[in-house]
């Protein structure tokens, strides 16, 4: 069943009302009419099950008939900041990242970043990365919507590690000298509810100075195996390990 | 270092001969000189650092000067077999699934699959796939070049399970009623040096019946957690999850 992310809480509400892109999908490109079932998940991580009560030429109301119970969340927060890459690395990133239950995505100016980020452009890019999160989000069942910020500093970056209980790093550099033993750790040491934030280097990776800056802010510096990741999969890596040691390993 | 994989075993040789694309490669893409450094790695998983010491007009020829210690390789040999889906998914499929370790790529004719296999552009299409994961087995640092094989029928898969020790399918269908132990519980039976034979259903996923009759040859079904996975994206869950099991957690 197709489902709909509408930016409202919860609040015992039977009855939604649907306008602008959802309305269109529904009614234009669905082509749904009354009766037909639909999903809407809440900006609160709620899920029901609606049916289709009136069309109107600006919106689509539904009426609430179940409440999904299980979760399909990560029990923790994963937020991925990803130094800025080239091409459309970072929307890819944004749209696995998705499927794989990343909670946001923080892209930020590093040492490496070949590309710049032109303030003018900004907006654009910042509602095509959404847009893609949203449709990800509704193609994996998630039902927390995933966002996409605007690209940090790296100031900016470490100020974001303060709000976070863990903070860690994938650095090619202790990988290459075997380090193969952090990542679980941290992940042993991470509680259900934890916010992580999880921080890759551009093409390239990050530099020695920026691993140093953040080792001396309490950033866990981590290798993801032995072998090289670009930087587009190495968060993907991150975040399968994340759901295989929170939600599937017993 | 840039690194070249050698169609030939390591004997001892201390002088190798390098023509071809990889010759091409080194003389013109790169325009190394005499003096230079390369990888050198054989079919059977040596990694060599050689010298350039004579570059004709057709061949290079390299001395090796150290061989490389450490296993950069996963412990248990992983063959993915991707349901042939859409598109250039599989390419992405071989790409990252490279750098993430696995061993062998095995598409094969799906119920659900869309495209038609059209064997006029076999041999075209092997080429390319499997130019796929040289370029990112060197990339990557593998020490094996993964090998991709020609799609196979339904029955030759259940085949190809028999000269595996452990074979699992990703299915949706119990991911949907909450299973999530059996991949782990999988991989926890599985030794170092094991082949295991992962599936994976196209778009749409596998049939039921498929499932019903991989599972009555020893297939086992398993979720990869709560959230829907793309078929390109649970091969590389399912690779993150055995690399975390096997070479991170201790």
């Amino acid at each position: 069943m197709q489902r709909y992310f509408i930016n409202e809480p919860f609040v015992n509400q039977k009855r939604i009302e649907i306008t602008g892109d959802d309305y269109h999908h529904i009614v234009r490109v669905m082509r749904m009419k009354m009766g037909d079932e639909i999903l809407i998940v809440t900006n609160d991580g709620k899920v029901a099950t609606a049916s289709i009560e009136q069309v109107t030429d600006v919106s689509v109301e539904a009426s609430v008939t179940s409440w999904e119970e299980e979760s399909k969340e990560l029990p923790v927060q994963i937020v991925i900041a990803s130094g800025l890459p080239k091409g459309d690395k970072l929307e890819w990133i944004i749209q696995k990242g998705t499927e794989l239950g990343a909670s946001e995505f923080v892209p930020f100016i590093a040492g490496r970043s070949i590309v710049k980020w032109e303030e003018k452009k900004a907006v654009k890019k910042l509602e095509r990365w959404n847009k893609i999160a949203k449709e990800a989000a509704e193609q994996s069942h998630r039902q927390i919507l995933p966002s996409v910020h605007a690209p940090l500093s790296f100031k900016e970056l470490i100020q974001l590690g303060e709000q976070c209980e863990r903070k860690i790093v994938a650095y090619e550099e202790v990988a290459k000298y075997g380090e193969q033993s952090n990542f679980a750790e941290a992940l042993n040491k991470t509680e259900p509810g934890n916010k992580v934030l999880l921080v890759f280097g551009p093409e390239g990776g990050m530099t020695e100075k920026e691993a140093n800056e953040l080792h001396a802010h309490g950033f866990i510096l981590c290798g993801l195996g032995p072998r090289i990741l670009r930087t587009e999969t190495a968060p993907l890596y991150a975040l399968a390990a994340i759901s295989y040691h929170f939600e599937l390993m017993r």
